[in-house]
């Protein structure tokens, strides 16, 4: 017995394994969904019982795994203090750090429920191949994060020097700035701080010539690293299917 | 004469099916551009009639497409419910069910008129090697559309804890937080809300530099396997070609 | 003589003609700048005798240009009928129209001025390359332009369905929608257009999943063409040089 | 004595010496980190006091290492007109020069101590495949910029056309215009200016329409330079491997 339930908790080949994974990815959804609609204004009392329920609900069978997990695991320190382990535990552990104290700091707790959304990274395959990707393109990534960093704080610099006097507000000191920065440079615009002054468009000008070319090139990285990981994957299915063939 | 109307009608490398295809499409633009001024205020009753006059002739040409098509398919029910078989139905059908019915309900009915844009997508050929590149680059479009609706929902979070209490409005709550994450990291940007506070506005900063990547990522995928699926298209002609030389 | 003119005029290997193709690029952005200035409102009247004056420089130059080139044009006819025939034409024709009409209709000739930067690409070898770029990639640029239209329109008919009862003035008609999605899905958001309703959000985040990958898509297209309009160029010198080795 | 200094100042794979490099940089962040906090507005003198010593500390260290680096050089000469060797003489002398002059004038000189995060390139190995990766695109890069320059100004010329009578004072003249162009064709669209004539909105139409794709297609040339780049490295790191075997 204790040997098919670990092939169901631990395994996703099989039919029972598959069946287990995907309710409880369900009920990670279902858990932010109830945790998303609790921050709304407004609701009537009968809602919050049955989010409450359905919270309760969540948690109970969150446990219920985390239980079964560490009962079915090898070694069962290494899953505790396992990634995948850690994260099962802080997301289980707010809502009953919460039944002990009062209700002010429940709030804070609530936050740490976010963790679990990782729970759907433990059932996602392809996130390896993600990963793979990353280290790929890991040093051109730095670089040009570095590259995106000198030169947000080189324009935050010269805004403030060019628009501190028009506007002491919005561009009160190079922090002020750096937010007008990071709104510009990423192209979102919000369009709460702009330059007014013709040094500081034109300023502005020169730097979005420079800096569309920086910010947006580690897309186009990782776009292209991502291929060559598909490649290096496919290379050993390859490989695997030959030397199977071999035998 | 049953011939040269299915020939007409189904193939498109005759000079009768060309002239037949352009014909339907112009009619598609047409009756799209009437459908469009129809949404203008304040028109005048002369081009009221004018519009109610184009949009009848459509229609009835877009019926009689329908019949054609129905009369010459090798099997009348494999036609009636396939994709395109049932787009042409749908995109017929309301006027005539508006004959039928009050004028209130009409509204409702006239936006099901939109399904004749996708008969557009039946006579263009190039849209098969865009399917094509989409099937090469399924799992990684998949992944990143994953990991983006991940980080949309954790930037929400994160921003209606910095934001709902400065701006009780705005981010009322994580629904609402979602708004402005969608507009963020698509960087879009409206301007309608963005955050004020200091912790708002660095935990911006962290999710831009993060979902800069991850979302404009796809559209270099889907460029790379667009250019793959011409290789693979071009290397099949080239065999096809190298057939027809050995004959 | 007429020989080292026609070499000066027509060729840029010789340091005459490279000086001579300078000095007229020099003059075209002199004359755009005197263009530009005249615009500001408030401009004092010796500034405008000075932009008269250089204005008047210009397009002598430029009409001494045109009629060397006429001179020295092997078929003057072919000249005068080939498109930077047309165009040297049109830079200077202006001028000359606008002293034999009144003042008012000045101001439409001054539009075709503009013509005169097209000029620049006359002596831009470069251009060639993005020419030929434009060409491998022909019809994916088609394709991928003709479902971003589809997708603009059903985004402006969505759009317009969802928000026209909540802000009959923004959201006036599909045409006024169509504003709203041209500003959404090149994600330039300038705020002036935004959805309010539960619904129009939803449908925007909706559109803004499927459509970035549509429209970032054919800036990709075009780099990956480039870079093998470049390959094709260096297998071009290659071949050359190889050719003028076997001598 | 000397020769153990030269080590801990030129080279950076001996232990004293990244200790030394990652001393200098951190200090370099810290004097940056010090200039920002001063720009913040009512400081109380207790902070601003903290802040003029940290500051004091930068530049006495700055200029030990200005010093030693002069000392170890094996020609002053070359050092001190060298690239950082200027940068590094740039970033300390303003400090000595504010204590000879006004305080009025003290500000001026503030900003050329920006200079200073010039010296994190000096550290940043990776640097250099970029510098290689911008030789390997210049032509296309520069075309690029030439053909996004050219589509900018005409863009302001038309939207000038088409918007300066509806607002005069948004678009006042074409260089106000091309603020207009610069936030709408890099997609920032901060909203402080945006057309509202009908010809005006179908005008950035058409004019994103084509701008999409010249103004980003760049960023897609960079990040296929810098693989190129990456591939030619390891070939040289190969070859240097191989050439290591033969030995």
């Amino acid at each position: 017995m204790a040997v098919s339930l670990k092939e169901t908790v631990e395994q996703s080949d099989t039919r029972l394994g598959r069946l287990f994974d995907f309710s409880i990815q369900a009920l990670i959804v279902l858990s932010l969904v109830t945790f998303s609609i609790e921050t709304l204004p407004h609701l009537s009392s009968s809602y919050k019982n049955i989010l409450s329920a359905l919270e309760l609900f969540c948690v109970v069978v969150f446990t219920l795994e985390y239980i079964a997990r560490l009962w079915v695991a090898d070694s069962k320190i290494a899953f505790a203090l396992s990634f995948f382990g850690v994260i099962d535990l802080i997301a289980i552990l707010p809502f009953y750090l919460s039944l002990g104290v009062d209700l002010r700091s429940l709030r804070i707790f609530r936050f740490l429920r976010l963790f679990r959304i990782l729970k759907l990274v433990r059932y996602n395959q392809a996130v390896r191949r993600f990963h793979r990707a990353l280290l790929i393109a890991r040093e051109e990534i730095v670089l040009f994060a570095v590259v995106a960093l000198i030169l947000l704080y080189l324009a935050a610099v010269g805004i403030y020097y060019f628009e501190n006097e028009a506007q002491p507000e919005a561009f009160a000191s190079v922090f002020h700035s750096l937010w007008w920065a990071t709104a510009t440079l990423t192209t979102v615009g919000y369009g709460d701080v702009y330059p007014v002054t013709v040094g500081g468009r034109c300023f502005t000008f020169l730097v979005l010539l420079v800096g569309l070319g920086i910010v947006s090139v580690p897309a186009g990285l990782v776009a292209s690293a991502l291929s060559k990981a598909r490649e290096i994957e496919d290379g050993k299915e390859l490989f695997e299917t030959d030397t199977k063939d071999c035998r």
